[in-house]
């Protein structure tokens, strides 16, 4: 069983809210937050379809955003908060900034990075190590992202 | 040895005249172009310091100026030709963006994606199939790379 601390949360609850505000748009609901030094630097709301781009995934608006904020792609103090397991691409983007501590809600079995399709954060030749856990607030998430498909399905 | 095309030398050109791009404004030099249907519709040019983001990987800028270029996140029939081998995230980017074909220069022991650090296109349970080849002007790839390195470790 993974311990969570009320900080995380917290800040989860907070990627919780991007989640919704991109489903609210017709989105996926994913999101996500940076949090540095107890404050949030940057929020990332899945933004795939309007964007017009595959990579607009909210952990990569998310670092963006904090970056620009900080002034700096190294976000060596931060932790990164996200509903859904990382993709392949997003864990290698974390490991770029050099992200210190992901927290994920769900699992995403067929493209995560972190656990499922595979787990790049544990790649022993990696400089930088980034510290992860995952399944805070697992069943609420699944179960907010079920329903965004089941009425998406809907006429 | 793995067989380039007359095309595959020239799509090559145009990618090193953006990594060429890239060390003219001091960035390491690192280009992408995308190809689709015999044109050019997307070019990128590492911009990881002056972009002050991790994330402005030179195939990440080519992928998103296709992308917008034709409206669609999907580049089901495009090539990918990129003066280094791609990393995690990039190689992540690149099936998001289900680019059909990557053609890569020299390889990147460190953090490449395709065939150093991590397979990523070999992953049997991924959906879709990313064809490669690699060592395309390898030689003066390297070289390019040396020498820029070379120059910023002169005071």
């Amino acid at each position: 069983m993974t311990d969570f601390t009320e900080a995380d949360k917290l800040y989860m609850k907070e990627a919780i809210k991007e989640a919704e505000n991109a489903a609210e748009v017709g989105e996926v609901p994913i999101g996500a937050v940076v949090v540095c030094e107890g404050k949030i630097i940057g929020r990332g709301s899945n933004r795939k379809n309007m964007g017009k781009s595959a990579l607009k995934h909210a952990e990569i608006i998310a670092i963006e955003d904090a970056s620009s904020v900080i002034g700096d792609w190294r976000l060596d103090e931060c932790s990164l908060y996200v509903t859904l397991e990382p993709c392949l691409m997003c864990s290698g983007a974390i490991i770029h900034a050099r992200v210190r501590n992901v927290i994920f809600g769900t699992t995403e079995p067929k493209f995560g990075g972190v656990v499922s399709l595979a787990k790049t954060f544990d790649i022993e030749r990696l400089n930088h190590k980034v510290n992860y856990k995952g399944g805070l607030y697992a069943e609420e998430i699944a179960s907010m992202m079920k329903s965004f498909f089941k009425k998406l399905r809907k006429p």
